[in-house]
């Protein structure tokens, strides 16, 4: 899932991620509090019809940025008061709230408020964290099925609101026992799907995969599995063989407005003096808008040149590369299915 | 004309100037002789394949921004000695080095290397600067024919370059009569089509237009006439309404980044507060991709929070605004002519 998280995928447009094949974009519960307003955008109809993308949409609970950008947190058990990374103006989320803005931007997917437990955290930290993580959830979907559907705009052939689901958070910091007892808990709530959160800030890699591996069995199989803020290519390939369906992160883009370009052939950076010249695409295995149209000297050139359209092409090819590894994940997930299929007929 | 000042006009990608109808953009000779430098252009196929543009590119002489935003410059009769704006580099150009880097450039139209006479000029400045860019013309079409495709993808249909044109600029301060003069000289030189250059430098309006209406009768009317540097929506109406063929201005696309939008009902300043929550197209009588998909209150979120994709949308209006106004204005004059047949046909 590219991450839009102001409302705007950065430096891509909605229709050329359309024409790349996104089905589904990210917007940040925090930063669209702040800016514009939740109650503006449900009076404007809603994000998706305030940014024009008619896919489907997930918003993130705002924890993670409350945690991560604003200043002078304090948390209690009701949820937490904090200042604005804009003007330092205070405000305060509480699981409830998270959900009513989830709810007037009409996110298809709420996530529930959660705490994102900082790495390291000793266990003591960790299983306080957790404690928490586990109330908010409750008190999350409560109240989102109390609400849901509390929009102007709804359709006739859905009055509850039954088309938005709210997926659960399963924290627990590195403790595969504390993950486990996490995950295991949150499905007896019954939720729509199932987050994995609290990965990548800053563990090593094996712990990320350690940490998925325990907790992933424990997720029902019919239900989206989702492991949050991941990553490089070969991790979300990695994660997506093992039974992960959605991953989100801002990598691809990020990278790519710091002329980091991911390609067949490994990570580009394509300021480098040597690309100067190169008349070759980006990536001669791809077969994006970019690769198509555009050579590395003239993606250098941009790039060094401080042009807008280098932010813009270097996205587009990321992004592209991202959402193709996923199609070719994807398709040859069905093939093996369909494998194991004629196989077990011929043996029936 | 859009003006992409170092290959890329600001923030548009290439496909995006095709399906608006852009048939002939700007490149900078200045900027692209510092960066990437017009050797490696060359090198690379010229300008057109270097930056992905199939149809017509035009090249400045590089004048303008040698006087306009380089530092210690040193004018003598032979040229001008400059330092670079972006390394404090030592460069010097005369009329046969920008005629030069042109045809390096692979340019369909080159312009010859004039001195642009700043606004306000006296009478002896003014002729002074006079003498230097007629001298300069002689000196740039002379190595213009000498040198024209001497490129190394020149077409088997176009061996000696004859697709490469050369156009003349009319200077002259605001005096009439160093205009008029001007122009008669040129146009005995048998240029491949004039220009109408230091307009638009601080000059009233009404000054703009005496000078074009002075001149505009004296140049051939079976080659391009071209007003450099202009202007507003109306102005650009109305000049080609007088009979201008060619204009570009980077008005549309640096407005459009400071978050002016031009519109059939007047400016928008799209930052203002009282667009926050309009769900109109940013001009309901536009068809622009930006005008059918997203609303006033879209634009002017994605300004306030500093977002690139602002640029981009408000340059595609903007340019599709533009452009618009010089479709209308040729199938006006289309079918005035059609008409004027007709009677003709009809009298006769």
């Amino acid at each position: 899932m590219p991450v839009g998280t102001q409302g705007t995928v950065k430096a891509v447009p909605q229709e050329t991620l359309e024409s790349l094949g996104a089905e589904i974009i990210l917007g940040n519960t925090y930063h669209l509090y702040l800016r514009p307003g939740h109650e503006a955008i449900r009076r404007m109809g809603g994000l998706h019809r305030f940014i024009s993308w008619p896919r489907a949409l997930l918003t993130d609970s705002g924890g993670f940025q409350v945690f991560s950008l604003s200043g002078l947190r304090k948390v209690t058990d009701d949820g937490v008061q904090f200042r604005s990374h804009l003007d330092g103006s205070s405000h305060f989320f509480t699981p409830e709230h998270s959900i009513d803005v989830q709810i007037a931007l009409g996110a298809d997917i709420c996530m529930a408020f959660d705490e994102c437990t900082e790495y390291p955290a000793d266990r003591q930290r960790a299983e306080e964290s957790l404690r928490l993580t586990m109330a908010w959830a409750t008190r999350s979907l409560a109240h989102f099925r109390a609400h849901r559907g509390e929009v102007p705009w709804l359709e006739p052939s859905d009055p509850k609101g039954c088309c938005m689901q709210c997926f659960a958070i399963v924290q627990g910091g590195m403790y595969a026992d504390l993950r486990r007892q996490c995950a295991e808990r949150l499905v007896e709530m019954d939720f729509d799907g199932y987050a994995i959160g609290g990965l990548s800030v800053g563990e090593p890699r094996e712990l990320t995969l350690e940490m998925i591996a325990e907790v992933l069995p424990l997720l029902p199989k019919d239900k989206p599995r989702y492991v949050m803020g991941v990553g490089y290519p070969d991790e979300i390939e990695q994660y997506a063989r093992m039974g992960v369906d959605m991953m989100d992160c801002v990598l691809p883009t990020r990278a790519a407005r710091h002329a980091l370009l991911f390609t067949s052939e490994g990570r580009l950076n394509i300021k480098n003096k040597q690309f100067a010249e190169d008349r070759n695409p980006p990536d001669p295995a791809c077969s994006c808008p970019v690769c198509r149209r555009y050579s590395r000297a003239y993606l250098r050139h941009l790039t060094q040149a401080g042009e807008p359209l280098a932010a813009t092409l270097n996205s587009i090819h990321n992004l592209a590369f991202y959402l193709g590894i996923m199609q070719r994940v994807r398709a040859s997930l069905h093939a093996e299915s369909a494998g194991a299929e004629t196989q077990l007929k011929a043996d029936g």
